[in-house]
């Protein structure tokens, strides 16, 4: 992990954090909704969807404001996602990052409302948006709802609650990746490389970057959770092989898990290259995702 | 109520069945969450919603079909709204139209993501749609995330589940209304006639309209619960007394929620008449929600 990039995330985050919470403040929603939505939403998320739309953009271009509202629009998004997740009925998961989960803090039918509410207000800020034109607009809504709709996320979901029960293969395993989180993590790359005015084939490579990526993150989450240290991630090590979850470890062992780690890591580098982008904060995003130990 | 409105009524929710099904049949998501969806979506719903917005378009211009994906979009976020409503931490209903809810059928984390879906999917499909051009697509999502989300039906949610533990007086009985179910009617009659060209004034008392058809549609509803025969409407009888709701006819008698029933039936024929709609299914819906029995 470069210093360097811990500062650009630093920087980049705590601007972000502003304008995603002016956002919820300036909501004129009942009281206890709205405390529900910022609780979660400023429960110290890493950001790494917002900074990736960022990093995307500033590979083309400097003036990131423009990124602002749709990298807002993704992290609600994922909020609501987790905040649903958390719930009794999925995961039922009383903390999160030290935490009490938004059901714990609130209660169950908050907390169910909270995410919905995050998850259509994603749309209406976009809509709002000031800094991007209505063709920018659209085609943001329209790939953010297929990022997180039924084929994308959602899909995601429900195929890793029905993993929980069955023995998935390697490919299964992928496919529940690629969309649970993969989705949401490829449009981070696509929308701020295509606000900065990539090209068509500069967005090819960036998609495989992204799908790189994704894995990569995952496969250092599972590795983590075998590995690290209960106080870094903040949940009990072991805690999803406990469930007897599918994970990479599981299924190649921890050294096969390795190997596919720094294979994820060299492809995304090999699709940044092929996408023309030498010097960019996405290259240096590979190593601190492969290398990160929270 | 007159016989030519029902049959008008039956003609149009037959060709928009077929339109909203397809929608959901297209859809390349895992078996069980596009059965989950589907099951809610076709589970005997009036189509209410999307007549509005059919009868609301035809009041200035007749090809209709313009109006199937936007009245589908709503009819989802409609459902999704039922969907988590009815799970055991908000309204806890195991019966919805004689049928089983959805987490009845399915299960409640299945249920929870099917509702999820749903509402992703309402705005994927208005992204997608051939029949709108790009000003009427963002203009659609921008009134559709305001009238669906936390300032608007999730408002109106959470402040139900609010006045459940306390008592509320008229002014605020009228404003969950107006959000919870109001906002979404609003959006029904507003989109069908922005589709159709309406003026700026047409669709200012359009809205005026509107927020009638829905206190009266919610009036005539609490009625019911007091007076409507149980087979009819699907639910027991004095569902909501038992649980203390505030209601019309807590607050006001039932002689004084029927005087309220006519009297926003009275203006929204006044709305009408001042947008200069005349011979319009809108003026006939007022008589036909007001004389309801089901």
């Amino acid at each position: 992990m470069t210093k360097p990039f811990e500062n650009y995330i630093e920087k980049r985050v705590q601007n972000f954090n502003i304008k995603l919470e002016n956002l919820l403040q300036n909501l004129e929603a009942p009281s206890q909704l709205k405390d529900s939505m910022k609780y979660s939403i400023t429960a110290g998320g890493k950001r790494i969807r917002p900074v990736l739309v960022m990093a995307s953009y500033e590979a083309f271009k400097t003036d990131i404001e423009k990124t602002y509202t749709i990298a807002s629009a993704l992290e609600m998004i994922h909020t609501y996602s987790l905040i649903h997740d958390d719930l009794p009925a999925m995961d039922d998961d009383d903390y999160r990052r030290g935490s009490p989960t938004n059901h714990k803090k609130f209660d169950e039918a908050t907390a169910i409302l909270a995410g919905d509410a995050l998850l259509t207000y994603a749309f209406e800020i976009i809509t709002d948006d000031m800094n991007l034109n209505i063709e920018e607009k659209l085609y943001a809504i329209s790939k953010l709802s297929k990022a997180s709709g039924p084929e994308g996320m959602i899909a995601g979901q429900i195929l890793d609650i029905e993993a929980e029960s069955k023995n998935v293969n390697l490919d299964e395993l992928v496919t529940i990746h690629s969309k649970k989180t993969g989705a949401l993590i490829n449009f981070a790359v696509h929308l701020g490389a295509y606000l900065a005015g990539a090209t068509r084939e500069q967005l090819y490579y960036l998609d495989e970057y992204a799908s790189n990526i994704g894995l990569l993150f995952q496969v250092q989450d599972d590795i983590l959770d075998i590995i690290g240290d209960e106080d870094k991630i903040g949940k009990p090590v072991g805690s999803d092989e406990e469930l007897d979850k599918s994970t990479y470890p599981n299924l190649l062992g921890l050294k096969g898990a390795k190997k596919y780690r720094d294979m994820y890591a060299e492809e995304a580098k090999v699709a940044l290259y092929n996408a023309g982008i030498k010097d960019s904060y996405l290259k240096d995003l590979i190593d601190y995702i492969a290398q990160r130990d929270h």
